[in-house]
């Protein structure tokens, strides 16, 4: 694995959330907290990337997260390129690395990479130049570490912190890169009460999410929880196996007003999106009171401002000196 | 429907020309005209936008009416995304509102949106947020706002005001989304004498386009007429129902220079493109003295900067105080 | 042949290097050369080209001499619109010409164009309106002159000067705009000792690539070589007609450490991209220290900005008086 930090301290590349220090992922919280602006006000903005390239490297361009990014490092005054790429098989002949080379010849300053085959971003990141930048933006099941840093933003500016939070994150567990960078981001920031609930078919293998209770009914998972992390299901999955189809798993695992109320009554509830309206989530729920989804979204892009400017100009700032 | 302009009379939305007034028809057509320069000199530019941002929503992005919107915010300083987009059906689940709400979290200011399916601009105008508008860049048969503006204002650059003028629009009027935003704009700025001229089968339902003379024949609906608008025949129409093919429908419909000298000898030609040259339009008309098909592209620009730039500000100009 | 030169002497469009005087090439060589910066350093940068409108007009975008052409256009502060288009077919019954006028309507300052078909651009160039230009990306197997440049550029900055070099271009010499480009450039250049390796099945026509030897192995084609032109062997043409499969091609014609050992012991190694290593070019000679592959990539968005800048602002430059 790539060493995620400069020798000073800041953030050179993001890659996973594994590893990295509570200083380091509260300073980038801090940061991301400037960038937040109430909805309705303008976007935060800054010109602290002037002149510099950021390529967002998609196997699929038209997600939110390739536009947050895009919007993310325009706003600070960046150049962006977008490109429509399959890093991880060869095209036309080429290799993934001759790609990598090409952008870098390019004066391309940051690489944000999303990509179905793991272990992509770290192979780029082990091969760039060192001005370079490699930020994930999704890497298979793996991890996608902005998420993860927007959720725990989210979560602290309703709760304030994590610890002595009790947090449930609900779903396929076991296909998601947004659950596992949730739970890095959770415990790294003291959360000591996470669980996770799932059918058994969609339930992580036993020696990951350590720390982690396991329940398999929302009764149980959902109780007195301050915060629900509802994950998407993919339809794909429905039927297969020991899934049951999409209304008998609604009945089963979706969140509904009368679940919820089985968490605290000042409970959050979350959704990564694009969200399955009537399979893992009622709409009431998803458009309701204690829904912070679309706070999410706008802290999405506060988080990959903060991250874009600390890995492009690797500025350590004041809290940077602790840090591992 | 909801409501395009603001309490101080200035739009907030535009999806439909229908019941805007003369005066904000005038006050739009005025801005318009302030962005308009001649081929050969520099575009116009500002930065009244700038920090602002446009998120072009298509479900097919390589069209000249993105391009046209994209320049038009671009000049005015304001970042662009452009997304391919089905609003109108649900794409992995996630419903049209979703979209629009992550778009609206990321700070989108205006949403450009051209869908195939009837409503759609609407029903996202309905549940955007105060702050944020909707533009309609095409919408199924219904509406197409800003190409009834465009073809206004190269209108009245040739001949000054519309009323007193004959103006024809031929072609496929049943389909057009044009037809009818021209329709719109053509009788709310005073235009008295407006003929459809179409084959029966491409005639609209008799509700429709009211206050208009019909005809079967270019002879009868050309004669005498100051501005011929041809309209874009699908060629999927072809040999379909009524429809005769393409040759003989050029034989009956398609526009020649002798047909069109039954028009005013300074009668102007018009399409909004694309064209099929040799069915619709013969090429020596397009490309002749009196077609006036480039200053609509031309237009087109500086039409979408002043709609943009009145949506995304919201400034009242002066002419605005009497509006409705 | 549209004239690509201004009368002032100055490059208004870029189609072919063939016929542009060595002035004029020494000019454009000049001007790029000063935008060329390390690799680890910001790029290069200007406005000169504020408000001026790029259009990249690509039949298929993802392609690193579209991201090359875009950087280059923002990098001098230009607008830039990429549009995916088929100029050589009819897109929706519209012909090429009308998609121009549409882009020169919207006041886009130049159109760069990749087209699978012969004659498009210059077709495009004899129609557009006097100050628009249009730069080629790429022409069937015709001309693809940037990269003529920037081939020139590379080898200038490694060996001062084209004038007594041998240099071999090796590979699908029939198919390849590259190799035609090349030949015009370093010809003009001065390079009196060019020479063609290729079997049989890819050597070109006899009247084609006139005073420059001709060689079937790369045994008498690299002998004493100062510069060694790898081209891209397209897998589709593998096992056709004469030609050997990959694994055979290899075995002839793929430059490895002991044949590049028959060369000059500072010759460099070039190649265009994408690669297919192991088939025409060996890993440890693409990354070896005699390649110069990186540096091509690097040059070509220099040659690129600097192709911008002149034909967008026409300004003579001192060099330019004496250009024909």
């Amino acid at each position: 694995m790539t060493a995620q930090l400069r020798p000073n301290g800041t953030l050179r590349h993001l890659i996973t959330l594994e590893g990295l220090s509570r200083d380091t992922l509260e300073r980038l919280l801090e940061r991301s907290q400037g960038f937040v602006r109430p909805l309705g006000t303008p976007p935060p903005l800054s010109h602290s990337l002037a002149g510099r390239t950021v390529a967002n490297l998609f196997t699929e361009p038209s997600t939110r997260t390739r536009v947050s990014f895009e919007l993310a490092a325009k706003r600070l005054g960046a150049h962006v390129v977008n490109l429509e790429v399959q890093l991880s098989s060869r095209v036309k002949g080429e290799s993934m690395l001759d790609t990598v080379y090409t952008l870098q010849a390019l004066y391309v300053d940051a690489m944000v990479i999303r990509d179905a085959e793991a272990g992509v971003p770290d192979s780029v990141a082990a091969n760039v130049a060192p001005h370079v930048s490699v930020l994930s933006a999704g890497e298979a099941h793996v991890s996608h570490p902005t998420q993860g840093l927007l959720d725990a933003l989210t979560i602290r500016q309703r709760k304030n912190r994590l610890e002595g939070l009790s947090i449930a994150i609900v779903g396929d567990i076991r296909h998601s890169r947004v659950a596992r960078s949730d739970y890095h981001a959770f415990r790294t920031l003291g959360c000591t009460d996470l669980r996770i609930v799932a059918p058994p078919a969609l339930m992580p293998a036993p020696d990951e999410f350590a720390g982690c209770s396991r329940h398999t009914t929302l009764k149980t998972g959902l109780k007195d929880a301050d915060v629900v992390m509802m994950l998407r299901i993919q339809k794909e999955r429905m039927g297969q196996a020991d899934l049951p189809d999409a209304d008998r798993y609604f009945a089963k695992f979706g969140l509904t007003p009368e679940r919820l109320a089985g968490a605290r009554p000042d409970a959050i509830v979350m959704h990564p999106q694009p969200m399955n309206r009537g399979i893992e989530i009622a709409s009431d729920v998803a458009d309701g009171p204690q829904s912070v989804i679309r706070d999410q979204v706008r802290n999405g892009v506060a988080v990959r401002m903060a991250v874009l400017e600390e890995a492009l100009t690797g500025a350590a700032s004041p809290g940077a000196a602790g840090a591992a």
